[in-house]
C-alpha cells in the first residue's frame, strides 16, 4: 500500500509529490500527484481531481493551477490517473475514448476489461485508503471532489453515489448525461455491455440525481459555450439540471455557461481559483 | 506585415490569441500568442515573455500562469517563438541546445545561420512594429520584457542593450553570463564563431552591466536552488550581481534564491503574479 515518491516539486510555496504505487482494482503500477500545500496544519483536507479523457495527472498539475488556491486556502489536491496502463489487453491503447485514458471511473464488468479497468473502486476506496494510511496530515474526514470532461462524470457520479463521502462537488465541463452522449455510450457498451441498461444508469449523473435523497444539492458546474464537446451534445449539462428541477434539488447548483470558453485547460485555469474557493467553503 | 489569426482562446476573462505571420527578419513564418486582457482601456501595456530553449510560444501561455494577473492588471502579454523554424540549414533540428528553438535572440553573423537566426532584429524591431501596427490598442510606450532561461538571457540583453525600449524587466533562471557557460558558449561559437569575442560580449549581460551608464538598474531575477542548470553552472546569476556591484549599480536588483524550486514551469508559475506585479508598477 505504501507509495514511492519519484519526485518532489516545489510549487506555490509547497509540494508537488510524484508518486507511483502497486494497486490492486487496477491490477497494475498507478501513477499519481499529490499537491501539499504549505501549511503546518496537522490536518489537511483533500480535493480529489478526476481528469479527463487521454490525460493523466500530470496534465492538469502543469496547466490547471489549482495548487494557486489551495496553496493560498491549505487544502491538498490529488490528480490520479484516469486508467489503468499497460494490462496488455487487447486493443487497450487504439483509441482515445475507451480503454487506457479512458477508464471512465467505472468498474467494469465485462471481459476483458474486468481484468484491472475498475477505477471507480480504485478512486472512492483504493486510492483514498492508501493516501490515509501514508500520509497521516491528510484528513480522511474531509475530502471533496471535482473533474473535468470524463472527469467531471467522475466527480459528480462518485459524489451522488455516496452520499457523505464528499463534503462537496464540482466540475468543468462534465459528460454530465453519458448515457444519452457518444462518449458514454461508447465506454458503457464497452465496459458494462450493451444490455446492461441498469448498469448504465448507476454511472449516469443526470440518472443518479433524479433519484437523489438528501437534502439540496451544493454544485458548481463550469461549461463554456464555445466547448465543441458542448456543442456535439457529449456534455448535455441542461439535461442534469432539468432531471435536478424535476427531483426539486435544483435550488443550490450553479450551472454556469461561460461564454466563449472552450473545453481546454485555458477553461479550468481561469476558473480553477474559484472552484478550489468553493470547495474550501465546506473543507474549512 | 499583417497578422492571420488562427485561434482565439477565452483565458482568464480575455482572449489568446494565436497568430502568425510573415516575418522578414527571420525569412519565415513565425508563430506567437498575445494575450490580450479584459480591458477597455485604449492603451494596453505590453510585456513581452521570450521562452527557453525547445519552447514554443504555446508553453508558457499553457504553463505560465502569467494571464492570471495580467488579467487583473489588464497587461497583454506576447509569447512569441524562440527560432525561425524549416529554414532547411543542414542541422537545424540535430540538437535541442542549438538551431530551431534556440535562437538565443541573437542577429547570427555566422554561415549559414545568417539566413534567418535573426531572432534579436525580430523580437526588439520587426515583431513589435507589427503588433503595433496590427493591433492600434496596444500602447507602444509602455513595454516591458521578462524571459526564462534563454528567455531570461534575452530579456535581461534587450533590456541592457536598449536603455529606455523597455520600462522594465524581470528573469526566471536567466543564463546570465553566457560567455562562461557551455550553453551560450556553444551558441555563440555557432551564431558568431569562436573568434568573435566581443561579439560574445555585446551579448552577455554580465558583461554588459559591467557597463550600464543609466541610473540604478531595477531588476527582479528568481532563480531555484533546486535547479540543475544552475547547480551545472549554467545560469550563473552570481556573476551578473557581483558584475552590477563592481559598476555600483545594484542597490535595486533583486535576486532573489527560491529554495528548491527546479527550472520548470512549476518555479515560473508560482512567482508569474509577482512578476506580472513588478511589471505593473513600471507599465501602469
Amino acid at each position: 500500500m505504501s507509495f514511492t515518491t519519484n519526485a518532489t516539486i516545489a510549487s506555490f510555496g509547497g509540494k508537488l509529490l510524484k508518486l507511483s504505487h502497486k494497486a490492486k482494482s487496477t491490477n497494475c503500477d498507478m501513477n499519481l500527484n499529490l499537491y501539499m500545500p504549505p501549511t503546518s496544519n496537522k490536518k489537511i483536507p483533500v480535493l480529489f481531481y478526476l481528469s479527463g479523457l487521454t490525460c493523466t495527472g500530470d496534465n492538469c498539475s502543469e496547466k490547471g493551477f489549482f495548487q494557486h488556491m489551495a496553496s493560498k486556502k491549505g487544502i491538498a489536491v490529488v490528480y490520479p490517473d484516469t486508467s489503468p496502463r499497460g494490462l496488455n489487453i487487447e486493443g487497450e491503447d487504439d483509441a482515445y475514448d475507451f480503454g487506457s485514458g479512458a477508464g471512465f471511473y467505472v468498474d467494469a464488468t465485462k471481459e476483458p476489461w474486468t481484468k484491472g479497468y475498475n477505477m471507480y473502486s480504485y478512486i472512492t476506496d483504493e486510492l483514498p485508503k492508501a493516501l490515509f494510511e501514508s500520509f497521516d496530515n491528510l484528513d480522511s474526514q474531509k475530502v471533496s471532489i471535482t473533474g473535468h470532461s470524463m472527469g467531471g462524470h467522475g466527480a459528480l457520479t462518485l459524489f451522488l453515489k455516496n452520499p457523505g463521502k464528499y463534503k462537496s462537488c464540482s466540475a468543468f465541463a462534465p459528460i454530465a448525461n453519458p448515457i444519452n452522449a457518444p462518449w458514454g455510450q461508447k465506454a458503457f457498451k464497452g465496459y458494462f455491455g450493451e444490455d446492461q441498461q441498469q448498469k448504465w444508469k448507476e454511472h449516469d449523473a443526470t440518472e443518479l440525481v433524479k433519484n437523489w435523497k438528501g437534502k439540496d444539492l451544493d454544485l458548481l458546474i463550469d461549461v463554456g459555450t464555445g466547448d465543441n464537446f458542448y456543442k456535439q451534445k457529449q456534455l448535455l449539462p441542461e439535461n442534469f439540471m432539468d432531471a435536478a428541477k424535476e427531483a426539486g434539488v435544483e435550488k443550490n447548483i450553479k450551472l454556469r455557461m461561460q461564454p466563449d470558453y472552450d473545453h481546454s485547460y485555458y477553461f479550468m485555469s481561469s476558473f480553477a481559483d474559484e472552484h478550489v474557493e468553493y470547495h474550501s467553503k465546506f473543507l474549512l
